[in-house]
């Protein structure tokens, strides 16, 4: 085991926003040909943006968006979702197949695509699909920690371990992305260099479960109200799923209870106990890529989640952040207001996958297209109010 | 005056929707990999454009916006917007200088842009931007009736003979697009023929106040409620707004209640005497689209209203048409109740020039485009539920 790759919880590092930029973005916006504040969100999102870069001509350079799979040992054991959990692998495979919905939607959007199995229980390496050349729009990268999580039903997901060593791979993924040349235009000029802004999906049959224990756990709040239809279950469903759930969370009472001494240590608790390996991956990776101050772009309930976790302990992560849309999943909107936050769209989607991220992405140019693009009044010789 | 030229309200020919294809959309909605319902509002999306188009493979060709532009009598005179009326064609020059919202958003969509000069008290012919080559990503059409409408709170804002002539120019506008080859790959093949989907935009100083007579008129709710902020008034302009036009509207009481044999003469006596040359033009363009079986894309308060007014008379128009954002404009969710219309997004913008259609567009295509690309759950080999 490569102790040297293990996470160490206090020297993340994420850089706090200065704020002195402020007047000049919103000068900068109001200055443009229309009425101030007409363009609404677009003109709030413009200003994040300018925020976390520090500059007045924000840029979006070569976006990502990485899909984390894993699966779930509960999945296997008890009926929490109406599918079977062979259906991870096989998504993992309709993603490399360009079959998926996000394959769509990512190509659509021009966003860069790379599958992390991260722990799903299913040997890809004897894939005729793996073994021969993926789709250029695709990446595969096996950064499998076990073949899905522990029933944690019946013992913790995750050792400590293997936690580590999950937000240490995904945050040297995020180093590579964030280096790595836009392969469209192989310019080396700096400021072209590497990817600035990344968004998060995810497969795992199993995973609104995982979900809505950390809303539970890390918000304070009933079971039963952060319990949704995940995939598609029926009330009768969702009624059995938290029964399930509620009596995995007393199985594991004595180490909760036991583990609030600090934020990291409940947080640490919370992912080894109840957590899959790509939650825990895209943790890692969401923290990584605010320490390096990119643009966060959060899917839906699931990603949400994995944002509230690293929220709990690094609330300044938010500042990097962007939630993409608010997902049918009924406990979504409870989720975000934890965060304050306030996702761009509600399309009534809920699929994962990070299809939220792709089909919104659009927006996000808008929003720095027309900071950089639009006239302003003294230019075009618009009288203003 | 060309006779043959005017419109005639009982030609309208909008094809009914046939709906024996849906249960085949259905179907093939669910049959892609992954939860029934879970794209959410993209699959209503891909089911209605299909219907529209009758086949489970839609496309949107050539995509246009149509910005109508048109001066109103009534704010040269009254406080009725906090922008004097030189704005409207000060922003007529900013679009073919491809300075405003639209421009940028447009351009990022591949929209292609057309401004129509419906109606705006300033001669455009000898500015030197007419003059010289317009960017190619713009064109300007002179369609004008007149300089600007009438004053309302005096007078009609324009003759019936001005109506007719609105309405067909700008039905002949939307036979020339619909006709259009894609300029892009200027294929002569006749699926790539042509264009299927428009969108439209407006500018005119004063043009929410017409927009809340409309809806005020039409949906008889009282005027307070259907007046707000427009460009930008605060509430104690808005309070003046209100009283300008509820002064307006009782100087024409006699020729309202008198005007109600028919749901087409009612709406020529309220075009007439409250419209604006954009907003008829608008409605005329949209009617033809409808009959064309085009997709037809609103924008927000104001081409909202140009379609509750077509509706109001034809209303199977609505099976063509969606609705792009709601806008921030405080009686448009008001005005869509009246056309049960559930707006894609709701971003809080308030702009208009077709913006909220340019920015919603890649949504619209996404829809399209998992109805077209996606695997289903046997080609890729994925357990169903």
């Amino acid at each position: 085991m490569n102790e040297q790759k293990f996470f160490n919880f206090s020297n993340i590092n994420i850089p706090p926003i200065c704020n002195k930029i402020l007047e000049d973005l919103k000068h900068e916006v109001d200055s443009k040909t229309k009425p101030p504040g007409s363009l609404g969100d677009l003109e709030s999102l413009a200003i994040k943006i300018g925020k976390i870069q520090q500059t007045l001509n924000p840029q979006l350079r070569n976006p990502h968006i990485l899909i984390f799979a894993g699966d779930h040992g509960i999945a296997k054991n008890s009926p929490i979702s109406p599918y079977p959990q062979e259906v991870t692998f096989q998504m993992v495979l309709n993603f490399l197949s360009e079959g998926a919905a996000i394959n769509v939607f990512a190509k659509q959007n021009n966003i860069s695509l790379k599958v992390v199995d991260a722990g799903v229980n299913f040997d890809f390496n004897n894939t005729p699909l793996i073994q021969k050349k993926l789709p250029s729009s695709i990446e595969f990268l096996d950064r499998k920690i076990r073949m899905g999580t522990r029933d944690y039903s019946k013992e913790s997901a995750m050792t400590l371990e293997e936690m580590n060593k999950a937000l240490s791979e995904a945050a040297s993924i995020v180093d590579e992305i964030h280096a790595e040349n836009n392969k469209t235009n192989g310019s080396t000029n700096g400021s072209d260099h590497g990817s600035n802004v990344i968004g998060f999906g995810e497969m795992g049959i199993g995973n609104t479960s995982s979900a809505s224990i950390f809303l539970s756990l890390l918000a304070n709040l009933p079971l039963e109200s952060c319990v949704g239809a995940g995939t598609g279950h029926s009330s009768e469903g969702i009624k059995t799923k938290i029964s399930i759930l509620e009596n995995a969370i007393k199985t594991h009472a004595h180490a909760l209870s036991s583990s609030t001494s600090s934020a990291t240590e409940f947080a640490t608790t919370v992912m080894t106990t109840f957590g899959g390996y790509e939650l825990c991956m895209m943790a890692g990776a969401m923290l990584r890529a605010a320490e390096l101050q990119m643009l966060i772009l959060v899917d839906g309930f699931i990603s949400s989640s994995a944002m509230l976790w690293c929220s709990h302990f690094a609330p300044n992560i938010l500042d990097y952040t962007v939630f993409s849309h608010l997902s049918e999943e009924r406990a979504h909107r409870l989720m975000l207001e934890q965060m304050d936050a306030h996702p761009i769209v509600n399309l009534k989607m809920r699929l994962g996958e990070g299809t939220g991220v792709a089909v919104t992405y659009p927006i996000i140019q808008s929003a720095v297209n027309f900071l950089n693009q639009m006239a302003t009044f003294s230019s075009a010789g618009v009288a203003n109010k």
